[in-house]
């Protein structure tokens, strides 16, 4: 699970995080997830890619696992240094999937 | 994917369709159904402008109406026919905040 390396301090194994790779790679690495044995798996995602987590789980419940349940969607807002020292705010959201 | 045309018959007052235009101009159309008297109003966005959606909620209840609560966030799969006649699937956010 190539997707868990951003964030290597907090890295459960549970967290799938969304980046700019395919749809389709997350897709696979929450299957795999689940198959593993995880119950629980969370996206997480920030800015543009929060359109792709909701892609993602919808693909993933909608063709590949149908009996998962949408335990929960967060949202909030995350505080980023940028390359030139200033601030941002960028928006967050977090899915979590159980079987 | 044109935005706020999409569903003309069921046109509630109370939804704000999110698209192309910018983040502000549908924080500041939440924030005056708020002021109008609406109790709850429901966010819409398809495909990429589901991250928008997420930033106009996380504005609205961060800066501008901090006592607003997130009543439910849900996501679903809508199919639309290209111009060409081909159909794809869209994933789509729903957000519903009230007072």
């Amino acid at each position: 699970m190539a997707e868990n390396t951003q964030n290597p301090d907090k890295a459960s194994e549970n967290i799938v995080y969304i980046g700019k790779k395919p749809t389709m790679n997350y897709v696979l690495a929450v299957v795999t997830q689940f198959n593993n044995g995880m119950n629980e798996v969370i996206l997480k995602a920030r800015g543009n890619a929060i359109s792709k987590a909701v892609d993602v789980k919808e693909i993933v419940t909608n063709k590949f696992m149908p009996d998962l349940k949408l335990k929960n969607i967060s949202t909030s807002s995350e505080e980023l240094t940028n390359e030139d020292g200033t601030r941002s705010k960028v928006s967050a959201i977090q899915i979590l999937l159980c079987k």
